[in-house]
């Protein structure tokens, strides 16, 4: 037999809870429509390769891939990026620069689930193509502040931010090529400092200055203070260096500047392999996942065989924004819910006309289809919140009338259909 | 090298097109929201066991079915009915009855990709559980009626309508089982007549005016009168089957009397093997294929092991509704663009915070982030639209004020931060 729960590892949502996760779409949704994005809906099925070119290595090991009938090798998307990317290389190209689109959707990782992590899951995201004016990072934490603040957790998120770009700087000046590249910020990542220096010590490094640095960002980014860094660099003549360093410099300030909680973490780093510049995580006190994240990627459009293209953008987690937000969240607005009872076949013409007038006037309006005695019903709205009952009988549509009974004060009477809305605007404002 | 198109029979949307996909869905949701139902979200990959003990031959051929790294055969849903029942099943039994769900999302069928078929598409449904009442089914006529109305297409659509019932009832008259009853059910909706009468020549049937019904019934539906086919019944001592046949008669009635294009169509069958009484299906002139379709289901809850819960629902097909739709839909309001440009580092912060302001009194904003001359600028944002720059400099900065530039009538001046609202707003209705 089937069983009843969904797969291991996925959600299903009724009614507020989905309300919820609709909640955060409309809010990022109309957050981004006013900063000049443009939807892109892409499948959710793209080939194998889209992803395992540049995926970073957790994310190939927790792929639902499977061949399809065509034995094509295919991949539910584990992100979006990579189909932005396709989909710019396929049909964007000519559209001007800096290209600004958003999306929402579902992802999928084949991950061990626990609080936080399923293996379905929902992401609202934007990536601007074609520029790499730091103005853009600045929009990108200017549109998560406001989407934070929309959505009621303004004062309870932080931003973690470092650049990437300051390692790939030093790694380009010691001639640490892409592939290791990839490979000794993904032990930086998983916190493995022993194997990552083990790695380096195997390079032969014609600059200790340079180790002296990379211990400096990798102890503890949260002890560094930039101007510090910047006089340690001062040290060193890397001018593309230090370039890297004063863009974190510059985050910081207009972050300050504008009330945003932040922290600078410079041993900071993501698991996806192709960041090139600065990176950062949302996340809010208390909880053991971050909310969003993104970072800068200007070489992700060449490796899929595009021309430079510098880009940037951010995802969301729309279950861990709706975790985040437990109670702050959803005041539910009241309510006004309305039952159109028939007594004959003759009234439902009748009946379907008047719900659908007091759909437009913005009630919640539903057709009763219980065939139980009037009194019965009446008692059975009420208890299920019903506000008022229509009643139409012989009597009612002779007479081009309807009976409107009040659950509350049990008050009931006999009304013009073009009265209708009035009376029951007057009596809701009453209650 | 990875393909920069999307899979085959899949589309991505960009824009203009995305909005359409978002606007069929957003009124679709204010339709079913206003009517009283709650939506429900479920996973998109589920147990191939939940499509295949009951998805009609057609289905199972054309699924993504494939094994997880858990070794369960999971598919990729080819409709959303049989994970609504799951959820009921699982969650929803102690909700009171009628349940009025509806739900939007991404379906998947590996069919041959031709206009209006595609391997992704996306449905928008409903589902009412716990109800056997002839108003249910007047309840989705009502609320199709609607959505096509809302959407603009109300006089360019027509139902098509049928009752399965009368041949389940005829069936179960001569005994044909469930299985067997399927089976002759899909011959007749792949229109294999002969293969129908050959398979029921082969069971003894007691009563040649069945036989006679089902010629009546199965050669063409649009020339049979209902008046005609009840006096016909009346031969046959069949009360059941006479209830079916009124309630053809009853809908037909309320269609009539609410102005709804309609066809009733006895030899017309859907694809789907779990309908049990009235079915029916939304067609627009001149297109090849549905645009929308549903029908009562009384026995899959009961399939799935539920307790009897009589049942009903549609679902719209939202690619082919935005394809019936053409160059109805979507006038789009005109949008005012605005561009924010900074001539300083130390003016980002006030844009920002300007860019917030606008975005919040409606208009939408983008933050420049291209490094060229002013002049260039203004002419770079005019050619694209835009109908206002606001400049910041050194100069705006120190006094609190912003340089507003119309492009239409490339007047440009002074304001305070305080009047920016007030100035562009006017601007915009004097134009």
């Amino acid at each position: 037999m089937v069983s009843y729960e969904p797969l291991r590892g996925m959600q299903d949502y009724y009614a507020d809870e989905a309300q919820k996760i609709r909640k955060v779409e409309t809010i990022f949704r109309e957050v981004v429509e006013k900063a000049g994005y443009s939807e892109a809906i892409t499948p959710v099925v793209e080939e194998f390769e889209l992803f395992s070119v540049k995926g970073g290595e957790e994310l190939r090991k927790t792929m639902y891939v499977f061949k399809d009938k065509g034995d094509r090798e295919v991949a539910l998307r584990p992100e979006i990026t990579p189909s932005i990317v396709r989909l710019y290389l396929n049909s964007l190209q000519h559209f001007p620069k800096p290209l600004r689109i958003f999306y929402v959707g579902r992802v999928y990782r084949y991950d061990e689930p626990q609080l936080g992590r399923y293996r379905e899951f929902r992401q609202a995201g934007v990536e601007v193509l074609g520029t790499e004016s730091i103005l853009a990072e600045l929009e990108m934490f200017h549109l998560l502040n406001d989407f934070y603040r929309k959505i009621g957790l303004k004062d309870n998120v932080e931003f973690k931010i470092n650049n990437i770009g300051i390692y790939r700087k030093i790694f380009d000046y010691i001639k640490i090529d892409d592939n290791l590249q990839e490979h000794v910020l993904h032990l930086l990542d998983k916190g493995k400092i022993n194997e990552f220096y083990s790695t380096l010590e195997r390079i032969p490094i014609q600059n200790s200055k340079i180790m002296d640095l990379l211990e400096i960002l990798t102890k503890n980014g949260k002890s560094v203070k930039i101007e510090e860094l910047i006089a340690y660099i001062d040290k060193i003549d890397i001018p593309e260096l230090k370039i890297e360093i004063e863009k974190i410099s510059l985050i910081s300030d207009v972050l300050s500047s504008l009330g945003i909680n932040y922290l600078i973490d410079l041993s900071f780093v993501r698991g996806l392999a192709y960041y090139t510049g600065p990176i950062f995580e949302v996340t809010k006190k208390g909880l053991p996942f971050s909310i969003a994240g993104g970072g800068r990627y200007d070489s992700l459009v060449e490796i899929y065989g595009g021309s430079k293209t510098p880009a940037i953008g951010f995802a969301i987690g729309i279950e861990r924004t709706v975790h985040a937000l437990e109670n702050i969240l959803l005041r539910k607005e009241p309510v006004h819910l309305i039952a159109v009872i028939t007594l004959d076949n003759l009234a439902i013409k009748k009946a379907l006309e008047i719900a659908s007038i007091l759909r437009e006037n913005g009630y919640v309006t539903t057709l009763n289809n219980k065939d139980l005695s009037l009194s019965k019903l009446i008692s059975l709205y009420a208890d299920q919140g019903y506000t008022h009952v229509i009643i139409i009988g012989k009597k009612e549509l002779e007479n081009e009338k309807v009976t409107v009974r009040n659950l509350k004060t049990r008050e009931q009477r006999l009304v013009n259909i073009s009265e209708l809305i009035r009376v029951l605007n007057s009596d809701m404002q009453a209650n």
